[in-house]
């Protein structure tokens, strides 16, 4: 693989459309959209609402097996997904989270795909895009600065400083500003404090604008807020506060989907991109509402692998936006699914037929997951360089034994028409197979119960256990009565166990619960089974020391 | 002045032509912009390029007397003399800052004019733009994060954690943020310090923003900004850091003018929005520089009164731009000079010919200081309705006995209409008197030397008094040879003297310098006579309270 191109190199000799060309081939004219230079737009109130009435396209899911540092490719995929199904004459849109500028600076990594699998204009989608961070972070910390502002200015609302939970944001990752005090310098600087920053995308108001219906309902959720608790343990809302009109009024452009491209001028909707632990981690519901009234077929993921992104786009997403998906594509690799047999990192470019037939069990239980929710099921595999044919084989064997269709596919080398295969049978499963589509759990049940269902039917645990606090956390919302909404699930990504080293699919293990809140806006409870980092850190070196412009505005060393 | 229109009222109703019309007037082709939406856009560096040689227009300086709490109107002569050029057949283009989010949310007020004499579209222009502010705070922050992030992983570079001057930013008022302590929470948080935010355009990059001549340079002075000192006390740059190209990159945008439109469609430079006591508070260099490129004549403003922001306009500015400023229009208005006069703002309503007479002290002041830069000043008086027929004629008189040429307008209730005569007697002047334009000292003087000519020349004092904490610090700047800049006084804008409550044009005083700091990336020494306040605060009842959005997306509220 050597002379391999760098994803930034691609990109870069990408040969673009005009977005009002790309847009105008699925139905959108120049007038329903708003240009941020030629090729990136966002799409009008005005042609959202034209479309209200038009028959929606099929909803297909992309997720994965259990993540592992072997790398799966499920943006790549989604975005080859999206080309190969253009490519057979399916009119499709593909719909994506937007990246955070944090972690860019942090290790080399976006959120744009790779390789021929790419959505452009990649630097720009990686920096600050048509500036939808900055609006939340804005309006993020408005809230903060009136909340202080209130407590200075006399505390009507009897606010407990002890008991602020909205913390302020920035796109950055800066370890120093996850534990400060604020309000030191005496009269004129307010109450001191202790307070903390956030990641922007961890904020809840990005997942109130990833699950906002339109404009009122996003203000309406940015107004349920709860902020803090009061000195008699009442919840304080953003409504209280009286800043939630000029929170929406801060975000009546990010509410807006934005359109862009792929390498093989692909429709692409990015929009929204919630943390995948504390929040639902899907792009908004309004552009994947938008994907489907404009394409036959939309393509989407969800963050992390199925047991958690899936999970929480079908039981969150898909709840609050009644969208009745059709399919699920499930992605895996060779190495990946050997690691999860036992196989170490740096031993991966060996043929291990052992490790990959005992790893299988966790792209097992991931399809079996997706059938709880009555969807049809494509395993579609990302594929390497180094897999051996034999592997190939046994993966191939092993699908078909278990009754699941399978695919391989090159789309990071070779793009759409590498992906091909893949997307001929997606479309058999789309024409023949029924999707019975229902949420794993009534949010109507109390919160424990709720939380058993989901560990076990979806994680394979024996149940679970609720420490003492988060017991008395739960009463609490019960008696504020915000415990009849769905469960965000904070837990680590690596493994269905609460125990991140412990790969495959385990069986006889708990779940244990330490921390529930709420996200009254968003309208889901997070409950977490360790304190989840919020804000990153930047490493030794970051990324951000080999990055570099020049007289000719062209950029180096962003990935 | 019953039933009179708000300014997002008329601002509403104005009839907008697309920005790729108003710019094609004046020779920009659609290709040279990058739009945002259909009434913004930024000018692409091509274009720039393109125009390097053509011949330059004539170059306005909109300044004013010192501030009053009655208003002097700046921005609404400035926009409406724009407008009143462009109707007696000049084309003329406008440069102006951009607002701050903060102060927005603050108490009611932007920086989009007044009146019939208002740039639009209003709303997005006092809102997020083109996020120019929000591209400057991740830079900020970036580097910020940076430094913390070094001294976590080793400190090779020995900062002195008690001597990192680079503070955090946000697009905010937020007094809590003022005096923080960060890095809290043991060691994954990295070590605890004392830090402090202030609000976006105090940020030296927004400073070096305005003052870049490209993108080059603009990375170049980022490289020089000096973000610490180490343990022996030799600076440590943000080259040192090695996340200056990084931040380049990020303001790879930002760095590129915006155009807009007056609500009659004059073409509007809006870029840049630099404080005006730690920094020099004008719009950025490349924007006048257009400007002068794309009209016969350019119209710009700078902050507060003729002693601070045109003399830094004068010193800064025009020093490092190589700008040659034809002629200066001070903004006056009758209320204001009776304030000068003695007179409450209570009792501004009746005619006070004896205080207008003392008042005028200020004015005369002002159009003297402009003088010794060598320009020909015009006197331009906002009318207001109070105003007496007995009050202008003694203020005509007075100028004409002083021998300033002076013109009234009303712009504010009439537009360009309202500023004929103003723009007809400035043409005159830039048609019949020689602009002899030279800074009013020698950058290479000692600090001393060059504060003294400021404060002698300028406030009318007897001296400067520099505290024993300030020659500490000047001697410091001398060792690092870091000296021989210009001077950026900052000083309460309301007084001649450091005293805000010293009104009309005393004599007899000295000034006092507290504490001297060097903006070595930005390229000019900030010297402040007691504590600036660069984090505002929100008052009682926040103006965001106010704000709304509807379900058709328009916004109440705002002004």
């Amino acid at each position: 693989m050597s002379n391999v191109k760098s994803d930034i190199e691609i990109a870069q000799e990408c040969k673009m459309q005009p977005i009002t060309e790309v847009a105008k081939n699925f139905g959108l004219s120049e007038d329903e959209l708003e240009l941020y230079g030629k090729y990136k737009a966002k799409v009008s109130f005005e042609a959202i609402k034209r479309l209200e009435n038009e028959k929606d396209g099929k909803l297909v899911l992309v997720t994965a097996i259990s993540p592992t540092p072997a790398g799966e490719g499920k943006s790549t995929t989604t975005i080859g997904l999206g080309q190969a199904l253009n490519k057979i004459g399916k009119k499709t849109f593909i719909a994506l989270r937007e990246p955070s500028l944090g972690p860019v600076f942090g290790v080399k990594g976006g959120a744009a795909g790779g390789g021929y699998a790419q959505v452009v204009p990649m630097e720009d989608i990686n920096l600050h895009f048509t500036g939808d961070m900055h609006a939340i972070t804005a309006a993020n910390n408005l809230l903060s600065a009136a909340i202080d502002n209130h407590i200075n200015h006399g505390n009507t609302l009897r606010i407990d400083s002890r008991q602020i939970v909205w913390k302020r944001v920035l796109d950055m990752n800066d370890r120093a500003l996850r534990n400060v005090v604020v309000g030191l310098g005496g009269k004129a600087c307010g109450f001191t404090r202790q307070d903390g920053f956030m990641i922007t995308v961890a904020s809840e108001v990005m997942a109130i604008l990833c699950l906002a219906s339109d404009l009122m309902d996003l203000k309406e959720r940015l107004g349920k807020i709860v902020v803090a608790y009061n000195l008699d343990g009442d919840p304080v809302t953003a409504k209280d506060i009286n800043v939630h009109g000029a929170m929406a009024m801060l975000l009546k452009e990010a509410i807006k989907p934005n359109i862009v491209q792929t390498l093989e001028n692909t429709p692409a909707l990015i929009h929204g991109g919630p943390f995948a632990n504390i929040a639902h981690g899907c792009n908004s519901l309004i552009a994947t509402k938008l994907g489907l009234k404009l394409g036959d077929i939309l393509v989407t993921e969800a963050g992390f692998g199925a047991d958690l992104g899936a999970e929480k786009f079908l039981d969150i997403k898909c709840r609050y936006g009644k969208l009745k998906p059709d399919a699920v594509v499930i992605v895996a690799t060779i190495r990946a699914l050997k690691m999860h047999g036992g196989v170490k990192k740096t031993d991966l470019g060996a043929e291990n037929l052992d490790a990959l037939d005992k790893g299988f069990a966790n792209l097992k239980k991931q399809v079996e997951n997706m059938r709880k929710f009555g969807l049809p099921v494509l395993v579609g595999i990302n594929r390497f360089i180094n897999d051996t044919q034999a592997e190939i084989d046994l993966l191939t064997k092993k699908c078909q034994e278990f009754g699941v269709e399978v695919s391989l596919n090159d789309c990071w080398a070779k793009g759409g028409e590498g992906g091909i295969e893949m997307a001929e049978k997606l479309v058999k499963i789309l024409e023949n197979e029924q999707s019975n589509y229902k949420p794993l759990y009534d949010e109507n049940l109390s919160v424990a119960d709720k939380l058993n269902t989901i560990v076990k039917e979806i994680y394979g645990a024996d149940g679970v256990i609720i420490e003492a606090e988060a017991k008395k956390q739960i009463k609490k919302l019960e008696e504020i009565g915000l415990d009849k909404l769905p469960i965000c699930m904070a837990k680590t990504q690596f493994s269905f166990t609460d125990d991140p080293s412990v790969m495959g699919a385990p069986t006889g293990f708990k779940i244990t619960i330490k921390d529930v809140r709420v996200s009254a806006g968003a309208g889901f409870i997070v409950c977490q089974t360790s304190n989840i980092m919020v804000m990153p850190g930047l490493p030794k070196v970051p990324a951000a020391e080999k990055m570099d412009i020049d007289e000719n505005g062209v950029i180096t060393g962003l990935f």
